[in-house]
């Protein structure tokens, strides 16, 4: 019976003249990308007409009718409620910067699997093909309907604090920039456990973080929630602080609630005596500086693929290392929180994910490791079964809990 | 090792209080959709950090470079060649009119599984929240990247012919309105056996088709270009001629190339002594205007779930009767055709389906049962596994012939 005859997967692997003629086909990265790395499946039987007259004409019709009637059941007829639109414009991808919705397709694909593998939540690329801010909501917003929520991903700050503000006030789904939020969220439990560590309170961490992009504007923001009171922000000019006239809106709100004590010049100046350092700049901190910060330091060196400062300088100063990077310990790596804040949030519908939700994750994240810290474990592998239940219940509690729960 | 911890949709399985709130839990086709009728699945393994460093980061960075340097290498390196998107406003959904995007998902999501059942082909159903021809154009045109081609569904006529069109010129990808062409690709091939069977040219056949519609221009087109000469298409007020003063443009463009008699005046008026009937409209034709046409008629009185004319009475008249019900002999059903025409775009990459690659996808579907027809058989069941590979190799060929494909 009709099963899947055609299969333009197959089809293609077979070609591979376009990999021989540079080369590919002797690298493993491109020999698992050809043809993509993912595929559409039914979940309901199509072998016969009876089948078919349930799952598509005429049975459909009624099922339609009903969600017409009671838009809320689309929730439940439909797969919209577990399926999230990775969308991007290209425009920030990976450390390759702006290279067009096309090109940035195969991170989607990768950013499409892992929600699947890890929170067991369906995810479609979505590569938009515009660049005006209000395009870009536009297109997103319209999209809506069939999708339960929005992951943003690599788009270019600051478009992107606008775009993901402007897009939630839009729209009555979930929408969440992962190289936001979703860094910030990883980055906060692991500064917990390593806190825990070695001996000392959130309130009393004195920290600087390097790099006032996406990661580190919503790094700033989750650790001043968490009630770190001391964060100091550098960009490439310096300390980020109200007297600087040359300040974004985003920076000055920035310069608004970080740099309690003041301080002006270089990322220097902040490190002295500092507690911690926390760096998805790029760029290199030289190690002199590194030489200054207090004693027993906690420094997460997040640049991929190289860190700010090499683990093994930072070892010589600091209780606690963490990179971006899989072949070190400690890996600060998003795909410890997004599966899981999806799954959550689908579970009880929710409209949006607050700040509430954030934090519950990364003390559900941090808790998962809790009572086999140490400094080489101060956050789980991406690996860790316990993971995903652990952040999707905790995130389903905090939406409930911040009545932005539709179940 | 991970793997899928958490599963939103047994989650929801679980609940089923809305179901019974209004007794779906009653009804096979509510339980079939309960959840979804898909899901999103990893082609490639993520089980380990090797896994992950080839599909994620940093293996996939490579991968986008190399893309950004060759663009056409996203054909290779990504599902774009093999995805379509089932994109829809709700306009015009099946015959419950405009219900809105929401409601019209269990129809795309329906779509998407046939798509891949029978044409092995990925499918994303994008219901869209906007309406203007402009943002619906500019919406799907900025979708373009992530997809090999566009499946419109459900859009209302005659917004749905310029929104077509508009967007086919935006974007290097097939964009297909499968209410009016597949159902034209299926009639024409129902028609072809048909005359076949009964010992009559293409050429001599008279044809009335009652429905100026997206099918019924669709089908006026086609005919005209298989070789019948002789089309009247009849709207509501009767048979589209050039003397008419209340013509929508696109009933103006087809009194242009059809009703070659120059008949005016009622559907009973164009049906005496016809030839063949093409239902597309609902409504129903009085027996007595059955009784006029011509000697062993033809009959394809498609509307669903009521067809023009009942197949009994049509029985008394006609040679070969054709419905769009699956519990008749011969249902002119799309399913026959959308598959394995995006099947066979995808295989060469096409650029766009060319009227060429119809009018094969019609010859192919026919020759199917060219060996068995019978009154009973002039179209394949939409079970018949022969079909969708015949239909591929046909549009494939026939998109090389036009200069389409791009491999």
């Amino acid at each position: 019976m009709s099963a899947e005859i055609v299969n333009p997967r197959s089809d293609r692997s077979d070609s591979g003249q376009d990999g021989d003629a540079h080369g590919e086909l002797f690298d493993p990265a491109f020999a698992l990308h050809r043809g993509g790395k993912m595929e559409i499946r039914a979940t309901v039987p199509v072998r016969d007409r009876d089948d078919l007259s349930l799952a598509y004409t005429p049975g459909v019709a009624k099922v339609c009718s009903a969600i017409a009637e009671q838009p809320e059941l689309v929730h439940d007829y439909t797969w919209k409620s577990q399926v999230v639109a990775v969308v991007t414009d290209g425009s920030a991808v990976l450390g390759l910067g702006d290279i067009g919705p096309e090109a940035s397709l195969p991170v989607m694909e990768g950013k499409a699997i892992l929600f699947k593998q890890f929170g067991g939540v369906d995810a479609v690329p979505i590569a938009l093909d515009c660049r005006g801010v209000d395009e870009l909501v536009d297109t997103v917003a319209r999209l809506a309907p069939s999708f339960g929520g929005i992951n943003l991903e690599d788009i270019s700050a600051p478009r992107c604090f606008e775009i993901e503000r402007r897009l939630q006030e839009r729209v009555d789904i979930p929408v969440f920039h992962d190289d936001q939020h979703g860094t910030a969220v990883v980055t906060l439990a692991a500064l917990r456990n390593a806190a825990r560590l070695t001996g000392r309170e959130l309130g009393d961490l004195r920290t600087v973080i390097s790099g006032a992009g996406a990661a580190g504007v919503a790094i700033a923001r989750i650790l001043v929630e968490a009630g770190i009171g001391d964060v100091a922000v550098c960009d490439r000019k310096g300390i980020v602080s109200r007297d600087r006239e040359d300040l974004t809106d985003v920076k000055r709100e920035l310069a608004g609630f970080t740099n309690r004590s003041g301080l002006s010049g270089s990322l220097e100046t902040a490190l002295d005596g500092a507690d911690v350092f926390i760096g998805v700049s790029g760029g290199t901190v030289p190690e002199s500086a590194v030489a200054t910060m207090a004693d027993n330091a906690l420094i997460f060196a997040m640049a991929n693929p190289t860190p700010e400062i090499h683990p093994d300088v930072a070892h010589k100063y600091a209780a606690v290392v963490a990179t971006g990077r899989s072949d070190y310990p400690n890996q600060i790596n998003n795909v410890l929180a997004f599966p899981g804040i999806f799954a959550g949030a689908f579970q009880v519908r929710a409209t949006r994910i607050t700040e509430g939700m954030k934090l519950a994750a990364a003390e559900a994240l941090a808790a998962v490791v809790a009572d086999e810290l140490s400094a080489e474990c101060v956050i789980p592998s991406p690996f860790d079964p316990r993971v995903a239940p652990a952040v999707t219940a905790a995130v389903a509690l905090a939406a409930r809990k911040d009545g932005v729960a539709r179940r």
